[in-house]
Parts: C-alpha cells; structure tokens; sequence
C-alpha cells in the first residue's frame, strides 16, 4: 500500500509518500510545495492544487493521510489554512483517490505509543521508521511522513471499523 | 460587467450572478449549493467545487467576488469554510476568472452607506437594486449578491488604484 501524507499550509506544504510491505515501511518521494508570500492566494491555492495534483500522478498513491488541524492562534489564520487544506483534500478527490484525516493526537499515538509526545520523538521515529540519514526537513515534510505512516498502521483497524459500522 | 458573488459555506453555499451596464444592475442566475450533513468532508468540497465550475460555465461571469470571512466562533468552523472558500476561489482560477475580496465592512457600506449597516438592511438593499419581488433565500444567496454587487461598485475604483499601485 502506497500513501501520501499531506500537512497543509498556504506558504508552505508538506507531502510524503510511503510505501507499506508487510510491516515495513519505506519512503518514496517527499518534500515540500512553496508559494511566494507576495502571489495572491487564488494564484498560490492553484499552486497548491496543480502540484499535488503532479505529486499524485507521479507517485501513484493508493490512499491520502491528512492531519487534523486544532487551532489555538486566530480564527483569521484558521481559515487561511483552511483554504489550503480544502483544495488539498480536492486535489485528491480529484486524482481519485480517498482522504483519511487523524488527528496530532492519533498521529503521536501511531508513531511514538503517546499521545503528548514532543514533536522531536516524532521526527526521530519517521526517521527511524523509514531508515533515513535524517530527519527530513522542513518540519511540514516530516509531518507528512508521520501522518502517512500514521495511516500505515491505522488502516486495517479503520477498515475493519467501518466494516462493522462502529466507527 | 457580469459579476459572480460567492458566500462560502461547507454546508450551504451561496452564489448570486449580477450584470451590471451603466449604472444599473440585473440578476441572473442565483441560488445555493447544499451539501449533505452525511457526506465525508472530501465529497462535500467536490460537490461544491463541481457546482461552481458548472455555475460559471452556464453564466459566464467576469470576475467573482468572494467576502473575506471574519470569524468570532471557534477555530474549527473557521477551518471548515476555509476548506470550503478554497474550493471555491480554485474553482474560480480553474475557469479562468479573477477573485477579488471584500470585507463584510466594504460591502455594507457599498450596498448601504454605512459600514455597521444590519444585515437586513443589506438584504433590503440587495432586492431594491435588483428590482426583485422578493430577498433571496436563503441568507447565503442574498450574502452573494451583496457582494456581486459591491465589486460592481467598487471595480473601478480598484482598477484605477491598482494602476496607481497604492492599494
């Protein structure tokens, strides 16, 4: 199973793709999409959009991973990630493949086994678990990573979930 | 000058098409988008996008104007229509036209002269100028043809502040 984890941002956007075998994870392509602070945000929303839509297609995921976002700053702040978030989530819809959201909580749980761990643990366990020289940077690029792998080891218990309609 | 006004909204989302010639200005097409409380979020946001894009291609506007949102409420509804206002200024950029944003202030005061205005003032102001029987329901409608019809007040301003470069 291949999966593409995203965290979104309007400035910056993390994505990572990962491939599961069995219990083996391993990294495929990952980095980050940049828009310039100066474009208008319709111009870097479409940005944001066409270049996951080429990530999409080059890396063929089967299934995307998205973080859930909790705000404590400004509501203005929320709704601009918000926006990259939505044409995150269509870029995938739209390449035909399904979205699952976890939230940091789940994340942390899935990567570290607690659920308050420091965001350092969890950039140590994406690079443990994906056996890179480093931690992967930006910040928004390990995110994805972990969001991704967060998935790897989540899906089978969501799918059986949904299955006896529980969830 | 067609002017397509959007009032986004993940739940409803309302849209409203105005022609302005001269200094007048007749409604075309206007009405909501309603997606279903059931659906997963990724769905929703299709559904939105591919209504606008199928609004736009039917009408034909020039331009579209989208009312920046200011939010009191908490930070995950501010995601959630920020999900949903992304979709919206993409499905826009996607067809080609240009996205131009107002805050609630700058609508009221070009619908009724004064920045504190009421909504329903707003709503009454709307109808008149259009020359309809009735407001348009629901409020999300109205909200988008405030806002058409405040870009068509306010484009040539804009026009000419942006050669000046001062805006």
């Amino acid at each position: 199973m291949k999966i593409l984890g995203i965290d979104p941002g309007y400035a910056t956007l993390g994505y990572g793709v990962v491939e599961k075998k069995g219990n083996k994870f391993k990294a495929c392509g990952y980095g980050s999409v940049i828009t310039e602070a100066g474009l208008p945000m319709s111009e870097r929303l479409e940005r944001l959009y066409d270049s996951l839509r080429n990530i999409i297609a080059e890396e063929r995921p089967d299934v995307a991973s998205v973080e859930q976002l909790f705000f404590n700053s400004n509501a203005k702040t929320a709704i601009l990630v918000g926006q990259a978030r939505g044409v995150a989530i269509l870029a995938c819809v739209k390449s035909g493949i399904e979205v699952e959201e976890y939230t940091p909580l789940q994340i942390k749980q899935a990567l570290v086994g607690y659920g308050r761990a420091e965001k350092n643990q969890v950039q140590m366990m994406v690079k443990t678990i994906l056996g890179l020289k480093e931690v992967p940077k930006p910040d928004d690029t390990a995110d994805a990573l972990a969001a991704a792998i967060c998935h790897g080891h989540s899906a089978e218990t969501r799918r059986r979930l949904k299955e006896l309609n529980i969830r």
